[in-house]
C-alpha cells in the first residue's frame, strides 16, 4: 500500500507520519523523502506492508498533518484510464498489448478517436473506440463530447497517444494532473511542428522524447520522463520519425508506469519523480 | 550531515529515528529507506539540514535502536583515500585530476605503485608515491610493506585503480568494505585474465566494467557500480582495451563518488545503493 | 537495392564490384566495407539507386568475384518469417504488432507454439498459430513436425521468440544462419537457466538480452545485438523479470531490423553488423 | 592510412577511386560511403593498408575526380591542437592527460587562455600556457593577439574547451571547419547563457552536451557529438552543472577523437560521421 504526501515543509513532519504508522504496526517497507529547499516543500512516497482503509488512514494523516497537506493513500486499486488517439498505431498498441496481458497495472476503458484508423486495432482487443470527429464543430462542441466520454469512465488518467489537435484551456483546467502527454520531442528542442524534419535539418545526434503532464502552457507542462535514441547523417526524415517512434512508445510506457505506481508528485511546474 | 542505518527489520524503526531527530530540531532534507523484505533487513540514509556533533548523535541513536544496528553519522569530514596502481594511467589520472581540484569529495593522500611507471604523474601533482615492487618478495612480506604504507594514512577507502596484483585473504579481512576495485569487465561476465581478449573472441556488442568492494571471493565482491560501452566488428582487441580504458575510469569514478557520499550500504554479498 | 558480399580479402575487389556497377550505370547510394585483417576476411554492403534483376546481378558478382564469394542481391522482396513461442506473449506481440501495421520489412506467415497460450492473441491478428506439443513426442518426433510446419511457408528466418525447448544439433543444422534467438542475459554472464534469479543473487546493476544466431554451441552462437538496463536493490527476482522483458523485446526487435535489412554478415562465430 | 572525399555525386566515383588503388596495389581495409540523395552529395572515408606518398596520392585522386571533388589524404601525421579555455578546468585537463600518455591522437601544442587560472595545470604537464586577456582591449586587438599565437603553430585545430568569450565574424572566417566547441547543452535546446539553470527550471529529467564546430551562427554550426546524462528533481542548478561537465568532457574527447581520426565530413550545415 502506498502513501503519498506533499506540503510546505518544517521540522517534524517524518516523525508525525512514521508515529502514526507504527501505532498501527505498519512497518514500512520503502520510504523516499525529498525536501526541495528552495521551494521549501516537502515531499514523501512510502510503502507500507499491509493494507488498511485507505480513506481512514488517509483522514487520519491529515488530521495530524499541517492543513495544507495533499495526501494520497493508494486512492485506486486499479487506476482508470482513457486513451485519446488520433493517426498513429505505435504508442496505443503498446498500451493495449499491456491492459491485454495484465502487465499495465492499470485498465484501459476506452479509446477516443478523432480518425477512425485505429477502430481496428481496438476492436481486435475488444476495446471500446468512440470516434468523435473534430469536423464541422466548433472546439468547444467537440470538446464537450470527449468530456462525456471521458467522463463516463470516472478515468483517473487521460493518455493523449499521439493524439494532435492542441485542447483548450477549459477543457486542460478540466483535468488538472490527469492529463498525460507524449511529445515528439526531447523537449525544450523543437518546440512545435515537424520536430523531426526541423531535427533532420540541424543535424542532430540524438532525437528524444518526452512524457509531460499537460497544462496551459504549451508544450511546457511538468516534465514525466525524457528517452532519447542516436541518430546520424544517414537518416532521413522519415527515418527519424520511425526511431522517434520506438522512443515515443518506451517513454510513454515508462512515464505511465510510474504515475501509475504513484511515484509521480507534481508541484508548480516541476515533478518529483521517486523513481 | 548524513545518517546511515542498518539492522534487523521491525516495526517502528523509521519513527524512532524520526522522532530523536524533531527532538533536536533537525530538518530530514532527503531520506532513503529500503527494507530487503527476504533477508528482512532495514537500511536507511538520511540527509539532515544542519550539522551537530557525530559522535553524540550516533550514541544517542545507538541507544534507542535495536543492538545490532550499525549506525553511521558522516564519520570523516573529508575521508582518506589511498591508491594502489600498477601501471595503467587512466584511472589513477582522472583520480588526481578531481583530487586536484577539489571536486572528489575526499582526499586523496598517497600513491602506491609496484611498479615504477605513474611515479612521474603523481610527482606533476606533487603526490606522495611509494614504489614497493613485489618482486623478490613473498606475498607475505609485499601485502605488509602495504599495509605498513596504508595504515600511516589511517586512510577510510584504499582504491585499486588498474592494480595488478591478488591480494591475499589475510590483507583483504585487514580492510572490510574499504577495498573498491574496477574490474575490466561487465561481472561475471569474462571473469579471469584478458577479459577483452574473450571478448573480442566471443564477437560481443557491449563491453562493460564493474566496480566492487573486493572481498575473499575473487571478482565476486559487493558491486558498487557497473556501466557499458558499445563495440562493434571493426574493434580490434586493442581498440577494446582502449574503449574498456574509458569505461573503467567513468565506472570507478561514479561508485567512488557514491561510496564518499555514504550512499552505499552492503549486507552479505549485496549493495544497497541510495544514487 | 542491396547487394552483401563475403570473400577471402584481395586487393582489387571493391574495384572489380564498383566497376560491374558502373558499367550498368547503378549508382552506389551507401557503401560499407569491413575487412577482418586476422581472418583475411573481405565484407561488403551495397546499397545501390535502382532495382535490377536480382539474380542476374548476382550471377554477374559471382563470375567475376573469386569463387569462394558468398554473393545475395536482395534475395526476398519480403522476408517470410515463423515464430516459435512457448507462453511468453512480449516478444511475440510486438512482433505482431509490427507485422501488423506492416512495418516489420518482413512478413510474419505463421507462429508455432508448444503450449496453447499464445493462440488468443494470434487468433486477434488473423495470424495462424500452429500447436505442436512436445509432450508424450521424443525430440525426433518434437522437432520432425516443427520442421513439417516450417517448410510449409519457405521460411527465410525462424524468430524463437521466447521458445523455451532447447533444439538439436540435427534440427539446428538444417537452418543455418537462420535461426535467431533471444537469450534472456547479457551473454556470457549467467548462462543457463534462471538467469535473472542469478543476476539477483549476484547483485547486478544492470541486465541485458542478447539476441543471436542459433548454432550447435549453447547460448554461443553469433551475437547480433545487445542491450542492457539498469536496475538496482530495489528489484526483487520478478521486478528483474519485468523489466528484463521489455529489454528482450527491444533488442530482438532492433537484431531482426538489421537482418532482415541485410544488415548482419556472419563468419565462423562472429557477426559484422553494417548498423 | 586515411582517404577522405566528397563530391557532387554520380555514377561510377567508387569504381574510379578503387580502379586507382588497386593499380597502386592497395588494399581496402575499410571503407564507408555515403551519398545525401537530397544534397545529391558524395561521402568517402577509405582507409588502406599501405602508406604511400600522401601528396602524390591526393594529386592522382584529384586528376581522375571532378574538378569539385574535395580530397584529403591523411594530411598529418599527427594533428596539430591549440586549446582555448577560460576558468574551468575539466575539459582541458582531460585532453592534457590523453595528450600527456600519447593517447590522443593528436599533438596539444600550447593552451591559451584569457583568464591566468589554468595556467598552473598547463605547468605541471610541460604544456606552454599563453595568457592573453580580453581586458582593455577591443574584440579586433583581443582576437589579433589570439589569431598569432594560434598561427605559430600552424595548428589544424582550434578546440574551444570552454572558451567563454563570443568570437568575432571576422575570426571565425579564418578557421573554417577548425574551430572545435564544446556546447554545455544538448542543442538546441537553452541555447545562450545558463543552460543549467534553464534546466533546473524546466525541471528536465535529462542534460546534455554538444561538440560542434564553430561558424558564424551563434551555438548553430555543424554538430559532430552529443551525449545526454540523467538528472533528477534532487539536483540544485550546481548540481546540474556538475553532472554536465561529465558529459562535456565525454562529448568533447568523443568528438576531438573522430575529427582526428578523420572520420567527420561537413557540407553546409551538417556533419557525416563515419563512425
Amino acid at each position: 500500500m502506498v502513501i503519498v504526501i506533499q506540503c510546505a515543509d518544517k521540522v517534524g513532519l517524518v516523525a508525525t507520519i512514521a508515529w502514526l504508522l507504527q501505532q498501527q504496526e505498519l512497518n514500512i517497507v520503502s520510504m523516499r523523502e525529498h525536501v526541495d529547499t528552495v521551494q521549501n516543500r516537502f515531499f514523501a512516497r512510502i510503502e507500507i506492508n499491509k493494507n488498511v482503509d485507505a480513506v481512514t488512514l488517509e483522514q487520519q494523516l491529515k488530521k495530524i498533518l499541517p492543513p495544507d497537506a495533499e495526501v494520497i493513500v493508494n486512492p485506486n486499486p486499479l487506476k482508470k484510464i482513457v486513451v485519446l488517439v488520433t493517426k498513429e498505431y505505435h504508442c496505443l498498441s503498446d498500451l493495449l498489448i499491456r491492459n491485454h496481458f495484465n502487465t499495465l497495472g492499470a485498465s484501459v476503458m476506452s479509446v477516443i478517436g478523432n480518425h477512425p484508423n485505429l477502430q481496428d486495432i481496438c476492436r481486435r482487443f475488444d476495446m471500446p473506440f468512440r470516434l468523435i470527429s473534430h469536423e464541422g464543430k466548433t472546439k468547444e462542441e467537440f470538446e464537450q463530447e470527449l468530456q462525456l466520454e471521458i467522463d463516463k469512465y470516472s478515468a483517473d488518467y487521460i493518455v493523449l497517444a499521439k493524439f494532435m489537435r492542441i485542447l483548450s484551456p477549459t477543457f486542460v483546467e478540466k483535468y488538472p494532473l490527469r492529463l498525460i502527454n507524449i511529445h515528439h520531442s526531447f523537449l525544450p528542442a523543437f518546440i512545435g511542428a515537424n520536430p523531426y524534419k526541423q531535427a533532420y535539418e540541424r543535424g542532430v545526434k540524438l532525437i528524444g522524447a518526452t512524457a509531460h503532464f499537460v497544462t496551459n502552457q504549451l508544450d511546457e507542462g511538468p516534465i514525466i520522463a525524457q528517452q532519447i535514441i542516436s541518430v546520424n547523417h544517414s537518416f532521413t526524415t522519415a527515418d527519424m520519425v520511425k526511431a522517434g517512434k520506438e522512443i515515443e512508445t518506451a517513454v510513454l510506457a515508462k512515464a505511465l508506469q510510474m504515475v501509475i505506481d504513484d511515484k509521480v508528485l507534481v508541484h508548480q511546474n516541476k515533478t518529483v519523480v521517486f523513481e
